[in-house]
């Protein structure tokens, strides 16, 4: 029986496959994320993996039906798996957000699904770091969550000669739609011809901005003027205070195609231009408002960072660990007559926090040490008789006997 | 809007509403079975939420699909969101078993959904630490698997006190069955009836069994007698010299309803009998076999422990940790002029590992002050000049000054 196209299997490693996904990394890129999200005072969250359909589509409009794992329930509910996280988190703050201090940092790891169509490194599910900041209108809070971004890649090893923030704002190209003599009614268009601007052919976008009475020349200069508006020069500053400054750079031809983000609006991509953006987010100012009905008004800003383009990024610069079975210490059985002993040996070692592995079953000697090298432990110990064990330190070679009741302090 | 009924989310602490769930206390239970099963050289895996409906019928039969959350997705795959992981392992086992050692030693902590009827304290989802160990018959591998469940409920604080696996077989059960001259077509039927004694009146159960042609008296006779069969006195011998005799009886009331059961089988409950039972699992030798359409032949055993009865027990004990926001400095920024050195400060202490928090936007003195005691960090820090930094311990009252590469090594 086949796994459904689109979706993972994660194995432990080594991989037994190219076609399957490791465990430990994973885990791995998970156990990253948490270290920095708390070092920036971030605290995790979670929701339900399934949402009312309405939960979406009040945020995203019908078309986004399409695109979702979407089903009736057997108590007749519009169900949706959830294709983003943001909307749950406004919804879930919402409900509480009294209790909470204002700036609210939150960040989550949740899987999301999609259902594209499938294809060559189309998935249907990834994991994504989600990190907001709630209660903030200051663009310290922008430079802040843009900091997080910029150490959640830094902590895998990635420098700024990998990645960079391509940086813009909504509002500065409002700015310009609007001395431009832009009809209000045709801003989110607007902002749709600059999103898909490096997809588009020239001739297209000149003639669709031209319908709005717009040059493209007066677009392409002033993205490549680049100046930064008042808060993009407020964010750069706050990040260069930080010694940030290397990792962002202006580039108004980030615009996102999101219609529910109100200022600020960035990317992650790598240098070289290989992947996909590795990471995206932006001011949202007023969905909270929007989901919970009007009841709760907060500004808010966010970022999503989905497993599989960081993984792929990470592969390509050789900066993924090697993830062996992280056992400390092997227990000989050679005599079965001391199963009963090694047992209790096993235990005491395990009690204290040694990974210890030994033969289920009655084993040839030559055959458990050479399990104990594959699975790269340290130490093999053998109980002598019910009062002592040998320890043997496979790096050194050394061996030594031990009291029973001693020996975890020979294992370091 | 609100989120649908039987499913949970998860705030951080201190909670708001006592309708909410700790995503606190979630990670805390996630880290423990992490912990305990990485001491036993088990390896973490995971399958995707989302498995064809097929997988699970094969192995539960059509009855299960009233119990799921299943639909027909827009290309036409009848889908099943997986309301236990065993049929995943099973697969993902069938499919690559040959680059594993065996015996295969593997955990998930998969969530898990079901369409059961809501009310209170029903869940439709749950989180669950699921054990495994495929590829050896021998009972040293159920000890094995036994002892890892006691110690993943020892690592909470619980005791002998607290809980006991109830131990039983079905292969006990089904030499009982053929030695009091059962007819073989009967005993699927029969195990049913043992797993309902504790639910079913006498009398009903009396009836139920003389149509079988078996006394009450004789099945009472040999649960009361609870004499360890050769397997389960194998499994009492190797688990008492590891020293954890104390956690565990037979107990042949336990049958476990599964109809895939082979052989030993237990299940884990609190001493008091105040809740459901806390985890549960058994041998199953022939579902390799089944999910693979007869390609791989393996032995296996494995247990389930779901998150929410532990925790209600935890919680009972009174075991759940306190669980602040782990922060550890405060940056005061009271001049200004300072917030430039300041945010250098604050990166360069996130960037050796401590959680700094500090004022976003300008604040008065007090006010900070405030906040870094409500959040309980260690140390204060505040720029003096752009070289010194004041140090204050918030426990000793101690105040010191160090120049700006030192500060660091004053945090200890």
């Amino acid at each position: 029986m086949e796994r459904l196209p689109g979706f993972r299997d994660f194995y432990p490693e080594p991989l037994p496959h190219t076609d399957v996904w490791s465990a430990d990394a994973r885990q791995y890129i998970f156990e990253q994320w948490r270290t920095v999200a708390k070092r920036y005072g971030f605290r995790e969250y979670d929701g339900p993996p399934l949402e009312p359909l309405e939960l979406f589509t009040t945020k995203s409009g019908e078309e986004i039906v399409g695109q979702m794992f979407n089903f009736v329930d057997k108590g007749d509910r519009h169900i949706a798996l959830r294709p983003e996280m943001t909307p749950t988190l406004a919804r879930m703050v919402a409900a509480h957000e009294r209790q909470y201090k204002k700036p609210i940092k939150w960040y989550a790891i949740p899987q999301l699904f999609r259902y594209e169509r499938p294809g060559k490194g189309r998935l249907r599910e990834h994991f994504q770091l989600n990190a907001d900041l709630i209660g903030e209108t200051d663009p310290a809070a922008d430079a802040e969550l843009i900091a997080l971004l910029i150490d959640t890649l830094r902590v895998f090893g990635l420098t700024a000669a990998d990645f960079v923030i391509r940086l813009s704002s909504r509002n500065a190209w409002q700015d310009f739609f609007q001395q431009g003599g832009g009809d209000p009614k045709n801003e989110y268009e607007f902002f749709q011809i600059i999103d898909k601007l490096e997809r588009n052919s020239p001739e297209e976008t000149e003639k669709k901005l031209a319908a709005m009475g717009f040059s493209f020349a007066k677009v392409n200069e002033f993205i490549e003027a680049g100046k930064p508006s008042p808060e993009l020069e407020s964010i750069l500053q706050n990040l260069a205070a930080r010694g940030l400054a290397e990792f962002v750079k202006v580039d108004y031809r980030v615009i996102r195609g999101l219609a529910y983000y109100t200022g600020v609006v960035f990317e992650a991509f790598d240098r070289k231009g290989e992947f996909r953006a590795i990471a995206g987010g932006g001011r949202y100012n007023n969905l909270v408002k929007l989901i919970s009905g009007g009841k709760v008004d907060l500004a808010a800003l966010g970022f999503g960072m989905g497993d599989v383009v960081l993984l792929e990024l990470l592969k390509a610069r050789g900066l993924l660990p090697k993830f062996d079975a992280p056992m400390n210490v092997f227990v000989l059985i050679e005599d079965e007559k001391l199963r009963g002993i090694s047992l209790k040996l096993v235990q005491s070692l395990r009690s204290v926090g040694f990974a210890v592995e030994y033969p289920l079953t009655p084993a040839k000697a030559d055959k458990q040490f050479k399990r104990a090298q594959d699975l790269k432990v340290l130490h093999t110990v053998r109980a002598e008789s019910d009062a002592y064990v040998r320890i043997r330190n496979l790096k050194t070679r050394e061996e030594i006997v031990a009291g029973f009741g001693d020996v975890a302090n020979h294992l370091g």
